[in-house]
């Protein structure tokens, strides 16, 4: 038996976090809230989760979660435990890993808080699940952006555009400079703007500006739905030269996406739009560390991350951590290229560079590039411009006095 | 434009409600951070989400999720709030619908919390997404089981056993009696029970227990994971006699199982395995009334409720309510049978139905029946008589001074 599936949880418990710990252990492999005849001592052996670690964290006051069972007067200990499964539970399946690790553990009554922190994946699971077939060094190929990152925006408003007023944008926003492209989350294959229709009119534009310019920006067309029709608009934007494909990951699901991975002949964009459910509760739901590594493995290339800064409620710290782990290498490989955005334009870059030191990443502005008040073009270079400074180790402002693109932004978009 | 999706939320924030709930329906169609050019008047008119309600129910001293915007000094007031879609921005697409009602909102800056209520899914829907294609009816009629629940156990220790040792223990539970067996959700196909294996052997017993007395239990194989293996899957279980398949629906997704759904010849038992993260938190993620909607609109038979008593943190007043709303029809139909587990015995029976009303339903014990003294025939005889006794009115006291097992039952099981 080879026991090299382990997960990290923070735990919050009024019981003895020893025994909780048990509990949790128990649930997630062979036992259950009786002694049960068939749970002998050598399948106890080769098949009940181990507890590995305990540490005691900290106190609370008052449990955070409602629910739990209270053992009254004693104190709520915070607490990392780490358990420990055989591969041999579950075989080479990602649901079934899935609702090994964050399945029913999460209702245990003894716990007022259980957050899923971490994720070690069995090796084997690389037998079946061959990751992003283009990660990073794929999306610089497609887009031919090296040396800097993917500079990107997504088409607003998110919905109700026609394709011909779609389409009007993108031949804009590609004029303009910009790399990368997507549709907002919210548009799909919708009556007023019918997918096939909108990769038409959209790949026509993007088609011949390639022509003109040897440059083919990137447009990720979001193709989330159901399984044949996911396939089919794939291959249909496969078809009109089309070089992305976007699904949201969160309702999309894990054995979809993984069909798609591996029928794809385009980079996925993974977008997580959902992923504050599982997020926003310090005690609740499941960390990004754990949750990007389940989506590498099911051959996610693009990863959203959100930016510093952000119009969301993320810290900067928090984005900062998932940047990194998107492009730390999982079994030796799978690496998937981070997608900085919300609220993002020129003034986050030299800070988001000093803080993960790579230009291996995607970054998307809205507002930060289309409401530049030279223009979408200048909005296009002073992002370039701050990246620029931010690998030669120049501050912003410095940067600014010769760069006019970019002293506008920072004139117009410091609050 | 048929304005017919709606969604209903709990929002707790610092901002001007009025403002925060505009903010959600923005952030949710046309709207964003900044004023967008092609954002014109008409397109509003015919896309923008519209904030239908909103009622001020409550007030909060601390914000109760981190990471919100806090106006300092403003109250923290929690409010219903109700949004208010075009079907035309989404077309007939669930995955899209989630990305719509349960997307990015969740991260916006002004809510230090914010949960989905209960959404209404445009009756377009129909068109595409048939629902269950057994229910309950169906589900009776495979089981042979009319005029009370659906008695069921759970294959225990849930990961660990042979298929051998499957097929002995399924042996011993059809012979007490019992209508329905599942596997665990932690039992896939594994190196230790490879699944066609354990399709084999216990359908082998099935099958001639069926052949012996002219009933056949149904057994709910877990058939979770990769999309061409799950329908490989159902097609082998088809193949062998078996009668139901059960999916992880988290961790398998909504795409994937509708495609299982469109495929399937036998009733599909949803398993909520995670559905933890999303309700534990009372101000964060999504209610069940909600929850159960998309599942059934994407061909879930059966779907996990817990039971009242459980051993988990969920209330009775929530079970039964998920019980309810599992049961209320949608769109005219979609019946799904709702599945009682977690901690059951004959102990639960009367109470349970004094709070639904019907017998529609599942009732899974584990240790509440085969741990009963007087062994697991006993067990299943003391639940159908709980049964009995709810149904006729009668409280178990009295009716197990008649009945031997359920006596039994409420001496040994009593807490």
């Amino acid at each position: 038996m080879s026991r090299n599936l382990t997960a990290k949880y923070l735990i919050e418990t009024s019981l003895d976090v020893e025994k909780a710990a048990q509990m949790m252990a128990g649930e997630q492999s062979s036992g259950t809230f009786v002694k049960i005849p068939g749970e002998t001592d050598e399948l106890k052996a080769n098949h009940a989760a181990q507890v590995i670690k305990i540490e005691i964290i900290g106190e609370c006051e008052t449990p955070t979660l409602p629910g739990a069972k209270r053992k009254n007067g004693n104190t709520i200990h915070r607490a990392i435990v780490e358990l420990n499964w055989p591969y041999e539970n579950i075989g080479n399946n990602l649901a079934n890993l899935c609702a090994t690790i964050a399945g029913n553990l999460y209702e245990l009554h003894p716990f007022s808080g259980l957050k899923l922190l971490d994720v070690e994946i069995p090796v084997e699971f690389t037998q079946k699940y061959k990751g992003p077939r283009f990660g990073i060094a794929g999306t610089r190929e497609k887009t031919g952006v090296f040396g800097r990152p993917i500079i990107g925006t997504i088409i607003k408003p998110s919905v109700g555009l026609t394709p011909e007023a779609t389409a009007d944008q993108v031949k804009i926003l590609i004029n303009a400079g910009l790399d990368f492209i997507k549709d907002d989350e919210l548009m799909g294959d919708s009556p007023h703007s019918p997918f096939e229709k909108r990769v038409d009119l959209v790949m026509d534009v993007i088609n011949k500006y390639a022509d003109n310019t040897g440059k083919k920006p990137m447009f990720a067309f979001n193709i989330s739905g159901d399984m044949d029709d996911m396939l089919k608009r794939h291959d249909y934007v496969f078809s009109k030269g089309g070089t992305c494909i976007m699904l949201s990951m969160n309702w999309v699901g894990i054995s979809a996406v993984s069909k798609v991975a591996n029928h794809t002949q385009l980079p996925l964009h993974g977008h997580r739009n959902g992923w504050g459910m599982f997020t926003r509760c310090e005690v609740l739901g499941m960390d990004f560390l754990a949750y990007q590594k389940i989506w590498r493995m099911a051959g996610v290339d693009h990863l959203h991350t959100n930016g510093i800064r952000n119009k969301f409620c993320e810290s900067d710290e928090s984005v900062i951590r998932s940047i990194k782990a998107c492009l730390e290498p999982m079994h030796g490989g799978y690496h998937a290229m981070p997608v900085l955005a919300s609220g993002q334009w020129a003034g986050q870059t030299v800070d988001s560079y000093n803080a993960i030191k790579t230009v291996d990443i995607m970054y998307l502005c809205g507002g930060g590039i289309v409401a530049h008040p030279g223009g979408i073009t200048a909005g296009v270079k002073s992002v370039i411009q701050g990246w620029e400074a931010a690998v030669q180790g120049i501050d912003l402002q410095t940067y600014a006095k010769t760069n006019k693109e970019l002293f506008q932004a920072l004139e117009f978009f410091k609050s």
